[in-house]
């Protein structure tokens, strides 16, 4: 039986790495008027649907695809919750 | 008194929306072996530190930003999480 997860990834950059992008917006929302924005941090948000036997199996392959793909861990942060969608049964 | 907040905003496209990056980060997995992930779609986490009155004007300030900035709500949705991170007084 082959279960069905959402993972919601979250991809920060590190606090002690500079975020370009986060200083623009920033800079942006305070030329439109809003100068009570004290700091703006940019990342990603991923939802992977991916089909597994059991929750520590998505969780071992989600690591490894945060690792080796969806963040660069040398300047980011990763986490994900996973919650179960659907289960199946049959071939896949 | 002012009060800081920290909203943590998601950002996603549009479920009828094509994602490409999703689809090209979906085949980049498929091809290092993870032919178990269904769907990939990728939006933007953003968190935005504002000082505020209250929690009110935090969240209108914050609708107004993703509506005009954060955001293309033509094809994404976006939401929020407000917390209350650090009172202040004093004058900003």
């Amino acid at each position: 039986m082959q279960r069905k997860y959402l993972a919601k990834i979250f991809v920060t950059v590190r606090p002690s790495v500079l975020d370009p992008a986060g200083v623009a917006v920033q800079s942006g929302l305070k030329q439109m008027g809003y100068d009570n924005v004290e700091q703006v941090r940019i990342g990603k948000y991923i939802e992977v649907t991916i089909i597994s036997p059991d929750e520590p199996k998505a969780r071992q392959d989600l690591n490894q695809m945060c690792e080796q793909m969806l963040a660069n861990p040398v300047i980011e942060n990763y986490r994900f919750d996973l919650i179960e969608v659907e289960s199946q049964t049959g071939v896949f």
